[in-house]
């Protein structure tokens, strides 16, 4: 029977539409892709966007793509996710990176790309799809980046990247979302389950994102 | 004795007072840094710019840099260029970029890099020294970037480059070099040297930029 709550420095309002568990990635996956997109103007009508990888950052940023009017592109390494980005998602193209064909087809087709792969790969191949000033936004956790100097140089291409948002565009962002109904995809679990959670992580056997149901399991 | 001039698409105009010969480089060195200043509000007064490498590029970004107000840091793997860089050019600082101390003394102190340098060298040092939300602004011609993602997304740094710039700032630029007195530094050579200069360019004893005068060449 409390009349005050003493809150943490960081703390957002959850609009009562929006389901508390869907909000719960909103503060990491959302507000990762968010704050590129606002930040660099990736939010205009009509441009075209490229997202790597289709994860719980990259499935976010077609979510928002999507809301912002862009045509997206998804680029992954395996055919198996192109029905979900095409059909559950609504991309635009789905381009299967390493072949050659499809990449050609898009080059310089792109006016921002953003980047939430966390393996390794090669930058020069997407920076040869950015259009004269396109930008490539990394969110991801390559450990290293490697491209040619003539990438960036000719059409004047940016490279920028940043790993989170601030307070003002958490609250902006968590609002659009309830606003036009973006939900995070993601698994409910009971804090029990955890560890087998944790080892769906470390096999890569995981779809987007865990949120953990802690009223429920501690009753 | 001709009325009319037919002239290429790429033409400017150079102020009466400023000596034909040192407007020759500006269209090249000249325009390469201003681009990237200008494009990425490198020119607000009190910001504070580094410059990597003191050649032709390097040394048009210093006296470009003073003339917007900038504090100007020059790193270089020479002491030779020291005092050059802070009586000559008026840089604020020189670092010798393999001088651990030194760059450590710069950590976290720029909003901007111009990078002109053309041989190979890390980037990492370099990122370290830019502000949150810093920009590395790439005009050499190094063959590869390599650089950790941790360089880039802690702290929202952008890596960006480009190789000229447009008709507008090119003429923009010649007139705020004749307004403020703005000098490439160049040697003037007639034409029956261009031999010895070009053996100078590989053996690289050569400072900034040669001039060919072509009129007294001819007489």
């Amino acid at each position: 029977m409390y009349d005050h709550l003493r809150v943490p420095k960081y703390c957002f309002r959850i609009p009562e539409s929006y389901p508390l568990a869907l909000a719960a990635p909103l503060p990491y996956a959302g507000i990762t892709v968010y704050t590129q997109m606002v930040r660099h103007k990736m939010s205009q009508p009509g441009k075209s966007l490229g997202i790597i990888g289709l994860g719980g950052l990259g499935h976010m940023a077609i979510k928002l793509g999507k809301a912002f009017g862009l045509k997206v592109a998804v680029f992954s390494t395996s055919n198996s996710k192109k029905e979900e980005a095409l059909s559950l998602l609504s991309a635009d193209h789905f381009v299967i990176s390493s072949d050659q064909e499809q990449m050609k087809a898009m080059a310089k087709s792109l006016d921002f790309i953003i980047d939430t792969a966390s393996a390794a790969h090669l930058f020069d191949p997407y920076m040869s799809l950015l259009k004269t000033g396109g930008v490539l936004a990394l969110v991801g956790s390559q450990s290293e980046i490697t491209f040619s100097a003539a990438s960036l140089n000719l059409g004047m291409k940016t490279v920028l990247g940043s790993a989170t948002g601030g307070m003002k565009y958490i609250q902006e962002m968590i609002d659009l979302c309830a606003a036009q109904h973006i939900h995070q995809e993601i698994e409910v679990i009971p804090i029990d389950y955890a560890n087998e959670a944790l080892e769906g992580l470390i096999k890569r056997d995981v779809k987007y994102r865990f949120v953990i149901n802690i009223e429920n399991s501690l009753k």
